[in-house]
C-alpha cells in the first residue's frame, strides 16, 4: 500500500459546534464531491465499526468525530485513543454538526477522514494471488462497494478499477464495503495497461459475458485467477472480452436478462473459489 | 394475481405543461410516500422497458408519461398504443414535468403508473413451485428488487416478504428489480402466518445463518425449495430459523463479517437451482 508522505502530525482534540467550521465544511466537501477527495487524497468514513476495521487495518486518520454517544462508548473511546496517537484531530461535536458532515438525518455517532491508499499496477504479483476482480467502467458505487466486500469474504486478493469508474471512496461505495475496504486492495489502471496485465497472467482470465459460451459450473478456474467483469449497462466491451482466456455465462432461466453486477460477481466467486474455501 | 375491480377505464391522451397540475402532485406522492401507494394501490416504474415489460406481462396501467425523445420513438409509441387500449391516460410531457414527476435531474423518457399486484399466501402451492425466497424483515430497497431480479433468473417461484418490510413498490425496488417485478410473485404475510406455511412445506427448507453448521454446497435442496433470509442487520431471528429444516453456511475466509443480503441471496439460489439450470 502506498503511504502518505505528509509529515508526522501531532494529535490533539477539538470541540466543534458550529455548522460553519473550516474543518465541518472540508468534511462536507469530501462527502460530497469527488474533486475534493481527488485533491487532499482524503476520505469520508461512517460508523464506529469502519473506524475500528481502519485503525486495526493501519490506514491513516486525519480526522475522527465523535457525537455525544461516542463519548461515552468503550470501543468509540479506544478508537479515539488510537487515532490521536497516529496524529488525528479528534472532534467531539453535537449530532446536528454529525449530520450536516455526512448530510443523513440520522447520522452515525462516530465518522472519520482517513487518507486514500491503492497499489500500483506493477504491485500486483499473480504468484501472491487467489483471484482479482477486474471491472470495466464500474458505475454504481453500491455496486462496487458491495463487490469489495464479496472479494473480502471469499479471501480475494483486491479489485482492479479499469478506466472510468466511480470512485471507491464515494460515501455510498464505502459504506457498502462494510469495512472490506481497509482490507482489500484497489489498484486503478487505463485498459491498455490491463490489456497488457491480462496478456501476461499466468493463471485463467475470465469473463462473464451473455455471448459466452461455456457454463461458469464447467470450467476449471486456474489460480490465480482474473475475473473480469463488464459495466452495468453495456457488458463487456470486445477487446475487453478478447483478451480473457474464457469467456463463461450464469444462466438464466426466467425473463431477466441479466443479473445485477454485484450478484453476478459474487456468484462467479464462489464459483472459482468452490475447491479452496473451508466452512 | 389479484386484478384490480375498478370498472372499464376509457384510454385518453392530455398534453400537460404545468408542474401544479394534480396528476403530477399525485405522481410526485406516489414516488415519495409509500403512505400514498397504499391508499392509492397504484405505483410508479420508470422507463421504456419497464413499461414494456408491465404491458407484455398484462399488469394494468393508470397513466403513461412521455417525454418529447419519447413520442419519436417507435417501442413508447406501441406501448402508449397498447397502455390506451387499456385505459390508461397518455401525458404527454416536457422532460422538466417528468424530472418533476420522479424527482431526478435525468429522467427516462417514460414514466408509467400502475395497478400494484401481490398474491394471497394461500395462492402459494408448493405443488407448482420451483423455489420460494422468504424474506424476513428487508429494509433495503436495492436489496429486494436485486433479489426479485435473482429469483426471475433462477426461474424461482416467488418473493414472500415477511412482517415489516421494506416496499416492493417503492421507486428503487422497482428500479433495481429491472423489469422482474412484472414476472416475479409477491406474497406478503404475517410471521405467524409463514410459520405455518414454512412448517407445512412439502420440500426443502433452508435459511442461511452464520451459525449454520451445513456448508451450503454439500446440501440436496429438495424441490420445491423455500429459502429463508434474515434481515440485513440482525440475520434470521430464532423462531425464523428455527423454522428451517436445514441451516447452510457460506463459508467466508478474508475479513469480511457478512456477505451483502443479496449476493447471499444470489449465491444460495443458484445453488439451489444448479441441477436445474440449463445453459
Amino acid at each position: 500500500m502506498s503511504q502518505s508522505g505528509k509529515p508526522q502530525r501531532v494529535g490533539a482534540v477539538k470541540q466543534i459546534t458550529s455548522h460553519s467550521n473550516p474543518i465541518v465544511k472540508e468534511i462536507k466537501g469530501l462527502v460530497s464531491q469527488r474533486k475534493h477527495r481527488i485533491q487532499s487524497g482524503l476520505f469520508v468514513a461512517e460508523g464506529l465499526k469502519l473506524a475500528t476495521d481502519a485503525l486495526d487495518a493501519g490506514w491513516g486518520v486525519r480526522y475522527l468525530a465523535l457525537g455525544p454517544e461516542a463519548r461515552e462508548h468503550p470501543l468509540a473511546q479506544t478508537a479515539a485513543a488510537k487515532a490521536k496517537a497516529r496524529g488525528a484531530l479528534i472532534l467531539e461535536v453535537n449530532t446536528a454538526v454529525l449530520a450536516a458532515m455526512t448530510r443523513k438525518d440520522n447520522p452515525q455517532m462516530v465518522v472519520g477522514v482517513y487518507d486514500q491508499q491503492t497499489v500500483e499496477p506493477d504491485q500486483i504479483d499473480p504468484s501472491k494471488s487467489t483471484v482479482w476482480v477486474a471491472l470495466d467502467r464500474v458505475r454504481d458505487p453500491g455496486n462496487l462497494g458491495t463487490i469489495m466486500r464479496t472479494v473480502d469474504a471469499v479471501g480475494g486478493s483486491g479489485v482492479i478499477l479499469v478506466g472510468d469508474c466511480t470512485d471507491p471512496f464515494a460515501v455510498e461505495a464505502v459504506r457498502a464495503t462494510m469495512g472490506s475496504l481497509f482490507h482489500v486492495p484497489i489498484a486503478k489502471m487505463s485498459k491498455a495497461r490491463f490489456l497488457e496485465l491480462a496478456g501476461n497472467w499466468p493463471g485463467s482470465v475470465v469473463g462473464t459475458h451473455l455471448k459466452g459460451s461455456v457454463d461458469y459450473r464447467t470450467v476449471d478456474y486456474g489460480e490465480p485467477a482474473l475475473l473480469v467483469m463488464g459495466n452495468e449497462q453495456q457488458g463487456l466491451e470486445d477487446d475487453m472480452a478478447g483478451a480473457c482466456k474464457t469467456l463463461i455465462r450464469i444462466p438464466q432461466a426466467g425473463q431477466a436478462d441479466s443479473l445485477n453486477l454485484a450478484v453476478a460477481t459474487g456468484i462467479s466467486l464462489y464459483e472459482i473459489r468452490r475447491n479452496h474455501l473451508e466452512l
